[in-house]
């Protein structure tokens, strides 16, 4: 059990920039403009804000937002101890005072009392109000908050408020184009170009189908699971079903669709 | 009262393969890939998962999904004691640690706060943050996740996102086919093979009844039971009145066209 | 105040047996099946648990289910005395380790975190895990899981979820024939043939009525009450009004009817 | 401030009888069978209460039931002290103990965790238990039920289960007759003849109206308060406007309709 | 910080009588029957309260009831000390004790528990049951309980249960005439008698929009507030924007529409 | 980490006033007269408090409302410490003893429980009840209530009611003029001005598409961080995609009807 990452990553994470992302995001961090990532699952948001970290040495502290984190849970709370309550710090606090970048997923899950709290933080005041123990904690230079979320996916009751989304910068995110989606497999996936290639082949044709139901569209990381069962000596079309499709739905019209689909790349 | 399970199962539980469901989850198993498990109730997922742990030599951490099950249930709390407040650990953390098989059953029905907490551990990172402790725990290389649900009985309110269901290789379960079910209800029920070759020609005329408002159709579960009550002495439509039909429905007309079926089989 | 019953019921309660129930029963305990009792208000399923505790010899631990309970009250939890927190067992922890008989009144009532908590005692495992102290319990082998509800009585949002349901071998009950239930009459209400005979005859009348509004018809438990009352000197048609009428409805074109049912049946 | 009322009431209360409803409550508690009053508000069923525990020489102890009253509130909880926790009994277990009268005053209101708790002090067990300090108390053969509604009033989502409905022997009341009442207010309102036939011919206009959208039509108690106002010296319109119309309606027309009967009646 | 307000109000509070409602409030309290004032916000009610509570020379306590208010917010609670739990008393327990004027202000808004709270104190028991700490507190002959609401705001959801409506004597309140609404302008916003007439002609003028979808008409306070701006040397016509108008509406028709009024009124 | 902020603002806050608002606000200070902020997210309604709290030479405690902001968040609370409980006080409290300005942010997304705790702040009284500590405070004759919200974005469960919106003057706010607009452009954003005027100009073509489903339109803060990045080096048009259109929507036909302006306004 390591103490909470408070430094930099050590080792350049991987990542393939598909646009001006890093650029934007550096002149964020240097005139501190908070960052908002839109984009679908598994297309590389939190790879990237990795790779950000340890490009702007910077600590990162990752919270994945619901329902059910409270204001508590980020900014602190009192514990009861042996000589009374003391202050337990929680990780935005810690990220505000030590410069960190904070990186809060999917935040839309969050409730609206979490949410708020993030607002003095995102316009000139650049302060935490710590109310529990009646301070003001002004953010560290080097303090960067980055959201994210995924636009595609429909919630009826949640979203997040304009006077919330004005706030930030925003960078869109999608799958990456195909030579660098198969980049992507042979790396992480360890397997070799015929197989990326049939794989990212398979997933375009997949992701056509979300005009005819499916929830949501095969990600990258599903391809990177799928290949590595095949490295694995799983065959092809029994690790596509495991790996890649009956993850995507429990739909019996659409599993035998996309089952077509990969018979027809993996004769 | 024993000390909860770490060690893995002493005994080989009895489990008969019908796929390459063996193969898969030992290469997720050394690829680090999260497992879940699809298929209707009683049909033997959570011996598949007993078996895999026997196999693969792990200790297996079983927790039943429910509305209240909170992410402290899973993680852990600090509870007061005489020296004041400590960490008590929770299930999944402990599975974490030591490279445990944690099974969570029917995970739809847990909260999104519960859910969340496993991307963490689902991902490239394979870390558990404990907020509350402010520290990271790095999972055992030997740490497995399985969840496993019931695609087919329907919920209105209740699915796992999107999000969180590409974060899973998932293996789709079903009941055997006749031949290897008529075994198992003789090693299970210890019974003869007409009987429980009767109970499973009944069952697959039950098991038709779906599409007329049976809920859910009976399980390899409830002939096991019905083929211990027969080799009780109780008679044979008595025990499967008991143990098969009335707990499948409240509905007369249902009941009533069951017990025909019942009477058809064992004249 | 005595302790909280761990012995079996010392002196036979009455019941009256009216088929093959007792014998199903007895086996299910031998063959360590959980057993659920279906059936209308006041029929005597309550009654039939304590005789076959008294049969079995085994101690009863009952519990009312209702929305408000939940695991910890079923499990246990922990309590703050003057030395720390120290474990308070909670009575179904307590049956499964003495091997008592816990009868769960109306489980339909209860949420579904304490429905769950009965999962792993209803298969192969028959463990309850105590997560809050990290432990595993394994039942006694004596140890018998009963449950009950009314399947007439419709509820819109409850209902036992199907996975739940096939857990359980289940025993349909309802109201007695006439001259059965004449003989409770006398027995309980102390009373003579003729009042139970007209008391069994008036309820026949009234249960007739189910179809044309009345939300339950009434029990036998009613007829004990009524009884009693005209034993005591209050005459036939105000007990009736009072102890049998009024309790089923606030309906006054029902309650009308009903009152007419009666002053046919005491003349 | 005096100690919680464990000794019956020293002075009969004022009550006047109507019908059977002294005797049938008597034979009640002394065959130990739960009382529902069922009648509209104010029309003295509280009263008829406080009587009966003066007539029976029992201490009485009342309970206004609501929506947030826990199974807690009536059977006791732990409290935290200098020297850890203790036992704090609540009123229904004391009442049960010492063998009082326990009067749940509007049970429909009570949520279902609290009317549960009595379906075992309702049947022929007689018991309350203790879970939370694990004992079964045996009730008093001189504890008496009691418990009361007003079937008059429309409720959407509140009613009592069938389940519990059959647990009672049932009184129903109604306003008192005429001349009855006329006496009543005489006594209570501290006024003359005219005055109080005067008023209670006026309730009776006024309850005419129960058709045309009163929600609840007056009560013996609000021409009580009329009648004190008058004797007073507020002038007899004004006291019915103040005392007996505006507290009845918002609504201006019917407001406007009650106000003429007021101007019929005390011309 | 002055101690919670134990005396009564020392010089006497400016009121201007429009009826009978101080004889009834004197004669109420002389016979202990509890009072509602029914009347649109800002009409004067809270300053009746205290110019009574000035008159009888009793202590007047307020509480503005909302959601959240809980009967232990009213009645008192166990605080946790270094000697153990102590008993905190709540405002209505020192209210009933000391013999003060309690006043539930927006009663409607309260919960049903905190309503069935003042049920014992508001009938011919005059007692309040404090069920934490077993007792029961006799009211001081002195005490009177004072509830209002606005029976011209609509709400959905919420409203007294008639079964608490009948436990009251209810004032009818309204503006007051122009006359006495001009001198209470002069009076209160130290204005001269134009202003105040032409504020009160405005007001008149506002009031008759509320036909026309206007949620509440201007209340007395606004004018007094718009008159203070008016003094302060803010020229009227923006005075009356900011304190009269903008305060009634978001609606972009409904204050144009009303700003016509305002340059119609102060040309 | 700096103690929470108890002195007026040390530096002008940078202000461009539009109107009479600094007067009103002033003579409402002097007059004791609460305010309420109206106007769309990011138009300078926290500037403007800023700049007053600095010219009134009044502390400023500004608290962002939401939810789950409970009233003993705004008034205070017990903390259990080693000797026992004591109290803290909240910033509500604080400031109304301090006589500072305290400014709720949004207070339409608090609960009614907080809303009600300003009450008798906003009218003759000037007090804050603190129940929990059994104490009334006095304002002090400099304490200032401001609160705030965007009438603009609308809500289907919240908003005001209309006893609340009666006790604050208000003021309404909007996007500043053309020229004054670009000039908070150049000071905030640090760039000249051809690149302020075409920001500006396409501000308000983006903002007359609040008609064709803009959520919100673009507020002056995300002019000023999108010439920040401009005059960062970002281009103009991938600064504009970035901070000014990707914040603002999800919906892919209204992104590409913003970025065409983009196009349109930066050739």
């Amino acid at each position: 059990m390591s103490a909470m990452a408070s430094v930099a990553p050590p080792v350049e994470p991987y990542y393939q920039p598909c646009g001006d992302e890093v650029a934007i995001f550096e002149q964020c961090h240097a005139r501190q403009l908070a960052i908002m990532l839109k984009g679908p699952t598994g297309c590389g948001k939190t790879r990237f804000v990795e790779h950000m970290a340890w490009r702007l040495k910077r600590p990162l502290i990752t919270i994945s937002c619901h329902d059910d984190l409270s204001a508590s849970d980020l900014v602190g709370r009192f514990l009861i101890g042996h000589q009374g309550t003391h202050w337990a710090e929680g990780p935005l606090t810690r990220a505000v005072r030590e410069g960190a970048i904070c990186y809060l997923d999917e935040v839309v899950e969050a409730r609206q009392d979490t949410v708020v709290v993030l607002h003095p933080l995102t316009d000139h005041r650049r302060i935490l109000p710590l109310d529990k123990i009646g301070e003001i904690l002004e953010a560290s230079p080097h303090f960067q908050l980055v959201v994210s979320y995924n636009p595609g996916y429909q919630r009826i009751l949640k979203d997040l408020k304009p006077s919330t989304r004005q706030r930030f910068v925003a960078l869109d995110f999608d799958f990456p184009p195909a030579e660098r989606e198969i980049a992507i497999v042979i790396h992480e996936g360890a397997t070799d170009y015929a197989t990326a290639h049939a794989l990212v082949t398979l997933a375009h044709r997949l992701r056509a189908l979300q005009d005819r139901g499916l929830a949501e569209v095969p990600s990258t990381r599903l391809l990177i699971a799928t290949a590595r069962l095949i490295t694995s000596g799983i065959a092809a079309q029994a690790a596509c079903r495991a790996a890649l499709i009956s993850p995507l739905s429990d739909d019996a019209v659409l599993v035998a669709a996309m089952r077509d689909l990969v018979d027809l790349t993996f004769i």
